[in-house]
């Protein structure tokens, strides 16, 4: 099926599993089709994935100009893993979150695929190093971890096992920076990877604080709303801190408000999933927030990375 | 002095201290002059005070259009305390973050100030019941604190003492809706408050990973800046996570992936400020960013502002 409509200077990207990352990873492609081409192959075990991949699909366009809607009619459907992946030069899997289905679809993905395609998974935990345990050639697996949604955020953890070859993290690397995208290296495969540890670490916090009964639900998201997003999203975390440190930096605000911050550490709530403050956060998200509006944050995160890749151009600069 | 030019229909906002958040709500009254009118006081020992305030203050409209430039010339400088204070109807002090000097501020200024006048505290740790303790009237001060510059990020971080009393939290409240900004109320005088809380907590680990050698400083902070800076911008953790979880909202988040939230606050680092991660930590962001151009960073910042201002407005929504 796929032979008959090869074509040898695009990129041929095979998706294993149809749950939102694996959709939103289709978008992606899909949307930047004119300027990366790329023949795209879907493959899931469900027996209905035409259908629901022709009814799902479309919606990750729904906040864009009808203009620029890809033909969805671009995208083949396998009906097998070996016609999905026999001649893929990218074979990403967003299938489910548990290391036996992974490890045995590596091993039956190494049997059918070409020997050079990339193999990424979009795992947000499950190491590369156990995904490969049943492989002959462990160095081709790493995982490619989006921030979710994929078509919408720029960022990918880029997380190999330790032996995952450094000639398929540099192509790797170079297929995401040829999209505009910011795949950043994750030189160890730390639980969480990186992102989702950062995220974490804030939200372990916030948890904290609204137990404590010092702001509610709402009242947090309007502080980090109003002050450290757009703050972060121009300037991370370290480079705002180096900023308003004076001439010293980062060591210059240390040394100004070290107390304050090491004063914050010590005194930082430390709750566990399962302590007893669940009943009260996630109640008081629900009566703040009812059922978000996905398709509207999204819209404005849009035009929040419209400007800022404005700027980034303006400047030369890489994120 | 200030009699003579005193209109009883503006605010009279007096301003004691010129460090760089002083000047920062400076600029900020100045720039609202024309849809909030004000009449505005500045106050500082120091004896250039006049000529220092003359050439600094242009400095927090360089990247603004000059035809919205507010004419400087309105600005008061005070000689004494007495006279900045006596006609006040807010009284904001931005001083040096000691308490024996806002301590003593504050019962100097009750002396002079309308009874009726707002006095409020910048300081980002020297909570309000510390700074009243020798005052006869203990209602009045609460820290009002920004989120450094005050005159571009929307939050005010209200913190009253369990003395303050309800109509001076109202009366600030309003004051600050009135301008279009986001004051929160803070229910408990928690150490750091909770915007520094939070951010420090994500440094914290950020601080961790980078001394671990997973990512370096820049790398951290691209992270950042493509994943939860701009989502953060537009939905906070809470919103982002209730999304995400589907129908049950954040309780169907914490189902799904409750278990790796929990492994990754299990696997958190805990460094503490002088643990020995600052040598490396501090060359890093040094040699990553040299001094940052800050001008830069805040008209990237307004112009993000801007769009969420749009976006608030177009919904009706309040941030």
């Amino acid at each position: 099926m796929l032979d008959s409509t090869r074509k040898d200077t695009e990129t041929r990207i095979t998706l294993i599993g149809t749950g939102t990352i694996g959709l939103s990873f289709a978008a992606l492609y899909l949307a930047s089709h004119l300027a990366s081409p790329s023949q795209l192959t879907i493959y899931d075990t469900r027996t209905d994935v035409a259908e629901y991949v022709q009814e799902s699909l479309p919606k990750f366009f729904e906040d864009e100009e009808s203009s620029s809607l890809p033909s969805f009619a671009e995208v083949k459907i396998a009906k097998s893993l070996e016609e999905a992946v026999e001649h893929a030069s990218i074979v990403q899997e967003s299938g489910p979150e548990n290391a036996p289905f992974k490890i045995n679809l590596w091993a039956e993905v190494e049997k059918y695929a070409p020997k050079d395609a990339l193999l990424w998974s979009s795992t947000s935990g499950i190491p590369a190093s156990q995904q490969n345990c049943k492989m002959q050639d462990t160095s081709r697996v790493l995982v490619v971890h989006p921030y979710n949604p994929p078509h919408i955020m720029p960022l990918l953890e880029l997380v190999p096992s330790p032996e995952t070859s450094g000639e398929v993290i540099k192509r790797t690397h170079e297929f995401w920076r040829a999209r505009g995208r910011v795949p950043i290296h994750i030189k160890k495969e730390t639980t969480g990877f990186v992102a989702n540890r950062l995220a974490f670490a804030l939200l372990r916090e916030a948890v904290y604080l609204v137990d404590q009964g010092v702001v509610s639900v709402e009242e947090l998201d309007q502080i980090v709303q109003t002050s450290m997003g757009p703050r972060w999203a121009v300037a991370g975390p370290f480079k705002s801190y180096h900023a308003g440190g004076g001439p010293d930096g980062l060591e210059g605000f240390f040394k100004n408000i070290g107390g304050t911050v090491q004063d914050c550490w010590a005194d930082s709530g430390t709750p566990k999933v399962g302590d007893g403050w669940e009943e009260k956060v996630f109640r008081d998200a629900k009566e703040a927030y009812g059922t978000v509006d996905v398709a509207e944050r999204d819209r404005i995160t849009r035009r929040l990375l419209q400007v800022l890749e404005e700027e980034k151009s303006k400047t030369g600069s890489a994120w």
